[in-house]
């Protein structure tokens, strides 16, 4: 499985994504899942897939490889004028090779895949998109802010509780960290290391980008006081009482 | 869908159970997923369903049938020796019930349901059993001491980190409230009434048995103070720092 988080902000976009595969438990691999393109001063694009890796794979590589052919590799999104045509350019591309099934449609292997894309180009505001298999998409707004692909369930109810458009980055990080540690400790398909990515608004190069070992000290701090305030913060409820239900 | 938790502790057994059903979204009902029987000063049995809902009607509904009419229908709940064999007979009335397949096949529909079993046969200790759709079925223990059964993503991280076997029935229905209200603030599958059950060791009648309702106080102060304790725990981790990486 896989864990990938885009956050739409005030201040910017964060991104943060596993490295884990697997084919059955008995074949996991790290591999990439966050993808960054950018231009300075004109556009960055970050994209996290989540799915089928030949699938993933086989888009990112296009779109990578679009960039460099020069004149008959279009189109390109260097050149997209706007982040809802990049979109559509990774929509087309990824029901295309889902649609392409290698086996004819006999197996009975999922081709599928799902993929955030998030970023910024001049003359626009930062977007997140979620986009399906059937390549179409949704955007990220002010009402559903950000969006979770492949194991999503276990970090959910901290995104929810924690999430605040107007948050400071080193806030946003934290508690990504947080959503995907409860992820961690909870499913063996999600792993580290993790991949970060941050982009401020109006900047258009990676304000922030770094990958995230198991050894990294801030990652072991988070994981090891979550569990410790977790506790403290039940601690602190009002204690239910078996005579009467009136809180404490 | 439905979302269902048994523990086993030192003290006993805590289990909650939420009352939602769903055959789409625009068909919503209160259904009991929640079952218990009981011969005071001998047995407690309290069982818990996820799943297809005639499938689980038909199996409690035989189980009750089974101890109504006495010399002809065997076996019953109220007679099995060990709750290994309550676990067995209902495992048995799962599976037959599943292959049933009153579509003889044809339809898509999933028949399938899950059962946790939880209770005390006087001369053993407490136990705690998920039964499968297949009717093979698995006990908790020391290592693994809870159970979860339907939507168990979103409510398993507070659970993983809060369970602790010697807590009290107080604290361990806390932590159970807060892994419901995490839940259902995150799916719309999951929703009140919440039926509650708690059976202390070696007294084999239930020690606390409610139905909490959306307008219940002391699910109300959870629900409220839950967010504001996860919010004040995330302040409380050391703050990320975006030029180094050393924790606070």
């Amino acid at each position: 499985m896989t864990y990938c988080v885009g956050m739409l902000m005030d201040r910017g976009l964060v991104l943060m994504s596993d490295t884990r595969t697997n084919s059955g438990v008995d074949n996991i691999s790290v591999f990439k899942k966050m993808h960054c393109w950018s231009v300075p001063g004109e556009r960055i694009i970050g994209i996290m897939t989540a799915g089928n890796l030949a699938t993933t794979q086989r888009v990112v590589s296009l779109l990578e490889e679009r960039q460099k052919a020069k004149p008959d590799r279009h189109p390109t999104l260097l050149e997209a004028p706007t982040m809802f045509q990049v979109a559509e350019q990774v929509g087309i591309l990824l029901r295309d090779t889902i649609e392409l099934r290698p086996d004819g449609g006999s197996s009975r292997v999922n081709f599928g895949a799902t993929i955030i894309i998030a970023g910024q180009i001049k003359g626009g505001d930062p977007r997140v998109f979620m986009v399906y298999p059937e390549g179409n998409f949704i955007e990220a707004t002010a009402d559903t802010p950000f969006f979770q692909i492949g194991e999503a369930k276990y970090g959910r109810p901290i995104l929810v509780r924690g999430y605040d458009r107007a948050m400071s980055f080193e806030e946003a990080i934290k508690l990504v960290m947080v959503s995907f540690d409860s992820t961690i400790a909870a499913n063996l398909s999600v792993g580290l290391p993790l991949d970060l990515l941050v982009m401020e608004k109006d900047n258009f190069v990676p304000l922030h980008e770094r990958r995230i070992e198991g050894s990294d000290p801030y990652y072991q701090a988070i994981s090891r006081t979550w569990g410790e305030a977790m506790r403290d913060a039940l601690e602190s409820l009002p204690p239910y009482s078996l005579a009467g239900n009136a809180p404490g």
